[in-house]
């Protein structure tokens, strides 16, 4: 069967985008409480530690192939039904939503979903705040002279960690114009990652994986080759896709969890991402 | 449709418990690092916290039913196939593996996966370590007394925690014999929770969740009423089954983190489910 890759279809055009200046100027102090939706606290030993929710919800609006859904229910009747049980068989595209790549997703010989080990889904987050430069060039990409300016602030990228891009993109303002009125002209215009800093990442630091809020690790002119995606999981490390509330997280300090059901061969999977500081 | 559900074959009849003498004599020292398969070590503020992974593999392990599988792939040609892309539409039973059951699986007004919100995700962890008495007793339940027990010694559950059972139940050997000779004529019999328990936790304490390293949070003579699903999940709380390695985290003292993807109207999914201390 064939289908529309859905990057061909959800990279930005930086619609929304525009009162996006999520500035952050510095990291909340240890012990400060966050309480918006999409926000907790949690003492963890001693100290009181920030949760914040870096996941969409998954819904129908991921759906944007018309006649083609990302996920479907199908209820099953099974033997509890008769005291109220539901249930459904679920239908799923692996890479919908808030959700990782496996280095499977385009290595036939890369670790699946099953084979990631928990140590490299609890890692340091370096943050990346592009929303600024991101109005006047929705295509802009993470470059090394962005690691080299975090680095003389925050000190050297923290061993095995998330490299993510906080954009500013609105992805449900996205979609929603997307649904409204197709695709838009420079739909192969989104922020991401480009080769230089991806080449950079995995040769001369110790990352485990790269987090976008768009739909694409690869900026939106790098389709369709998506050369950054054949690097990068093909180097053996992950990709997240589609985060959000990112503008409530330190650029140095937290902690990620990428909650990725470890699924045998799978090559993605949406996941509970959350920020821990 | 009908399909057996899996907890009609899933529950434990003791099958791999009796090498499961799993003691845990007291919390580890804070900042003492595991470093076992699924352990690992990450640094949160100023604190070494230890990471245990508590979920199994989802793998073809968990289709029990012949012809019915519980997990499927069906591998997506789509715009990226040129430049080596791999992308799979998943068919998932929603409560296969390690997995998280929302209030919706047994009440249609109950809040689906899409809006369960972190705070109910991340929480206290308060371990009940029942397995001495699974090899006499595979049917034993967590009892009011254990609570009263745990609280002598740890104090009162700490609020908006989750409850969970470590029954030693070895859940791979368990189905690796039921593939081989079907299930057993006691397989109606598995530790878990009762009745009695529920009641109390709901009305007399603060608990956002109960997990179970077996089929099911109803221990298997409960069948095939389901009180205890009943009842909790119709009180707006979620339920956990199928974890793993909770022999590797205290007591009291460790924090959950249900790692399930935000699924708008789904009853239950595979997690990651962690925990921290």
């Amino acid at each position: 069967m064939t289908e529309l890759d859905r990057r061909s279809l959800l990279v930005g055009s930086g619609l929304g985008m525009a009162a996006a200046a999520l500035a952050i100027s510095s990291a909340p102090q240890a012990g400060a409480a966050v309480t918006a939706p999409g926000r907790s606290t949690i003492r963890i030993g001693k100290q009181l530690i920030n949760v914040v929710d870096l996941t969409h919800e998954l819904t129908n609006d991921f759906n944007l192939t018309p006649g083609r859904p990302r996920i479907a229910m199908d209820p099953i009747v099974g033997s509890g039904y008769a005291v109220g049980m539901n249930l459904n068989r679920l239908m799923l595209v692996e890479h919908t939503g808030t959700h990782i790549d496996a280095p499977r997703h385009f290595d036939n010989n890369g670790k699946s979903l099953g084979e990631i080990p928990i140590s490299d889904l609890v890692v340091p987050l370096a943050l990346f705040d592009i929303s600024a430069r991101v109005a006047a060039n929705p295509d802009t990409a993470l470059m090394p002279d962005d690691v080299f300016a975090w680095e003389k602030k925050w000190g050297r990228l923290p061993a095995g960690c998330c490299v993510a891009i906080n954009s500013g993109y609105d992805m449900i303002a996205r979609v929603k114009a997307m649904q409204a009125g197709g695709p838009p002209a420079d739909f192969h215009k989104s922020p991401g990652f480009g080769p230089e800093v991806c080449e950079m990442l995995i040769t001369q630091r110790d990352v485990k994986g790269i987090a976008v809020d768009t739909g694409s690790i690869d900026r939106g002119s790098n389709s369709p080759a998506y050369p950054v995606h054949q690097r990068w999981l093909r180097s053996g490390r992950w990709g997240i896709e589609f985060l959000t509330n990112m503008q409530d997280v330190p650029p140095s300090g937290a902690v990620l969890i990428a909650g990725a059901a470890p699924i045998k061969d799978a090559t993605g999977i949406p996941i509970r991402a959350i920020a821990l500081f």
